[in-house]
């Protein structure tokens, strides 16, 4: 191992397991991480809890402080940005936010671990005070901060993605009257329209107004936001958080001419390298390969850019690692439903050139004479003739996310429909029905297909 | 298909869905099933949860009655035993229980799903009143029965198999004082002795007295159950419950000269065929394969039962089905413990050949920051050198049955521990940490390999 100094650009979840593995890995090694923000090691994921006072304390959010860091010999600074990489030099320019002050950093090994930028600045007045995006600590004590600050009484959520429904959750459970907003025809376009169906029934059913097919025209009111006007209709909302997706945070790899792929993100090999030597990525700011198409895919999630920093982390010191690429597999909770996906659905996989059936049945999570069983709708996609498996999604009130990873094992498995209709499953009447609803889907693509 | 009348030995869950299967492909076939208990189509995986008191109706734990059968053509005839089969004239002699008449019935095709038969009936004084197996709802009743009008305070499961924890949680559910006997030196030896010794904490926290290594020596009281002497000591009991394993139940197929294989089961091909002209087999009287060693198995359980009696009715009306194997996938709940297993354990992958490693880690159910999360312990065992996994344990108080269901997934796969630690499986807070206990056990069991 040659490089004496690692300096990582980000210090969330891609940019601290690729510091703490390297440091791991290689204890002579000389790690500094720059983090934007104020914390390092956060969850992102937990954010909407914290929103919701399901987590009251934020520094729960953080998995190890700097401090933990600076123990096992990894040097966080926060509040530190990157502004400007130098290849030739091999330095960063760094800028201490809380001193106003500039400097240059030199490294012989690089990860680009800068994550991704929420979008929705350019929405007409989403610089009205009291519209946020989401993405940091810092966004999520603000927005707990205006609501109780500004008595907010409304909110609307712009865009029904994972990160809007968990916000709605959050509005819900603070006792907002809440407004979910979302430009496409249904929620979360990531499921087929059914499933996207029951998700915005079960928001009703919790008091929130779902609005589809309503992109928006305004968001008003002055100095503090009032109001939100997207499909001709004005909503009330003394909140807004918009959450219609992020791109790739990429600023600095582009200025550095490092190559960017068709979704915007940086490009690397299954070890994480760039491509330029001494340059690694990882996490958000990638892009990265979808196993079922082979080609670019960018998903970003938070257990993907663990494992892409824990790869670039073995890799920078001289080991051997490899990240293989994403199904797409996600979950989220909305309210009491839970809705979990992989691999693909029938419209990507027919955009992904695949001849694609889909099967879909609605079976229970227990077995029927067992207290506490629930509804499981398990849709299942496959490809026509031969059978293999392409996608799963599953929307239900228990069960749901670990039967998610049975149907990505089974993708990664390269599994067909019939095989997973065979498939040595757990039953006891408390966990399932005697016919998994699992098995009950695939048998159905099976003949499907 | 020539067949025009087929009987089936035994309306559970094999023969039932071998009938509704076969009835389905072929409505021209005069199908008719005889059942010895009072019940077809009954879950015998619900009884303990009868006994408990769970489930209070024991007609809930009957999935369709001999008059639903009858509207779709098939006769069910409960309460006949089936005392014969001559496989040269084709007939099967039949009890009525109930006129005490026999009579002899006509076959073209035959399928044997006579079940399993409880073990213990030669413990010393396992004949004294108040003592049960259970396997039957007339048995589950029985018990209940015993309970109510003896006002029984104690109760003594014999045997910590899957049926005897279950057993054992319904007895402390209705407030017995119950002991658990044991004769190994652990409970449920189809895990390692740790997670075992997990589930004598939890019966024990719950207030059961555990005793393993304790051979019955002698069931005890004359007219009704007073106590059960074990291991040189005495258990006040006024009901007992043997739950010491089942053996297939073979008394007929032995006499007509079918060959049994090394478990005492049936031998059948992927099929379900005998080898017999004409008879199939399927359920807990047959043995099956082992998917992992390729060897014969006898893994008795529901859920295989009616696959194997699914794949039973498809090929003896012509359709083309097989039944690939098992992997010994099973699931118990024990209080508010949940246990699984799959694959094989590492004694059973010594015994099985393989060179075989364990890797076990303790992680949580959900993000450490989400309220509900339980420690979660995942052992897997992978084949030294190549990495293959084997087999895998769960233990903990969520979340454990569908990530068997992960590694069942796996094994189906033939994946390797390093596989499965770069699946794409679901994260969201309340259903998972970043890393997976999956995940963290797959690379712990990949280092070990």
């Amino acid at each position: 191992m040659s490089a004496r100094r690692l300096a990582v650009v980000g210090g969330v979840a891609a940019g601290m397991s690729a510091a703490a593995r390297a440091k791991r890995r290689d204890p002579a090694l000389d790690v500094v991480v720059f983090e934007r923000s104020g914390y390092c090691s956060y969850t992102a994921c937990g954010l909407p809890y914290h929103i919701a006072g399901v987590i009251p304390d934020h520094r729960a959010l953080v998995m190890r402080t700097p401090e933990e860091f600076a123990r096992e010999g990894v040097a966080v600074h926060v509040r530190h940005e990157v502004t400007g990489i130098d290849l030739d030099s091999r330095t960063l320019r760094v800028r201490d936010l809380e001193r106003g002050r500039g400097r240059t950093e030199p490294w012989d090994a690089l990860v680009l671990a800068a994550g991704a930028r929420p979008a929705g600045a350019g929405l007409p007045g989403a610089a009205t005070p009291g519209t946020f995006t989401l993405r940091t600590i810092e966004d999520a004590q603000a927005i707990r901060a205006w609501i109780d600050e500004h008595d907010a009484r409304s909110a609307a959520v712009v865009g029904g993605g994972y990160i809007g429904l968990e916000v709605a959750e959050a509005f819900l459970a603070r006792g907002l009257v809440t407004t979910v907003i979302e430009r496409e025809d249904r929620l979360l376009t990531l499921v087929d329209a059914d499933v996207a169906e029951t998700i915005a029934g079960e928001l009703r059913e919790r008091g929130a107004d779902v609005r589809c097919g309503a992109a928006v025209e305004a968001i008003e009111g002055g100095d503090r936001v009032r109001r939100v006007v997207a499909g001709g209709r004005a909503v009330d909302a003394d909140v807004v958080v918009i959450g219609i997706g992020v791109r790739p945070d990429t600023e600095l790899a582009a200025a550095a001419g490092l190559p960017l792929g068709p979704h915007g993100g940086v490009v690397v090999d299954a070890g994480m390298r760039t491509g330029t030597d001494g340059v690694w990525a990882a996490g958000d700011c990638c892009q990265t390969r979808h196993l079922l198409h082979d080609g670019p895919a960018y998903v970003p999630l938070g257990t993907t850019a663990n494992k892409q920093g824990r790869v670039a982390g073995t890799t920078l010191t001289g080991g051997d690692a490899a990240f293989g690429g994403v199904l797409g597999t996600a979950v989220v909770k909305v309210c009491e439903l839970q809705v979990g996906r992989t691999g693909l659905g029938e419209e990507e996989a027919s955009a992904a050139g695949f001849d694609a059936v889909t099967a879909s049945i609605t079976h229970i999570s227990r077995a029927r004479y067992y207290p506490g069983h629930e509804p499981l709708q398990v849709k299942l996609v496959a490809e026509r003739g031969s059978g293999r498996l392409l996608g799963g999604q599953l929307v239900g009130r228990e069960g749901v996310a670990k039967r998610v990873d049975v149907v990505a094992a089974a993708l990664h498995a390269g599994a067909t429909a019939d095989e997973l209709a065979g498939y040595d499953l757990t039953y006891a009447p408390p966990f399932a029905p005697v016919w998994d609803p699992l098995l009950l889907a695939a048998r159905a693509a099976a003949e499907a297909a």
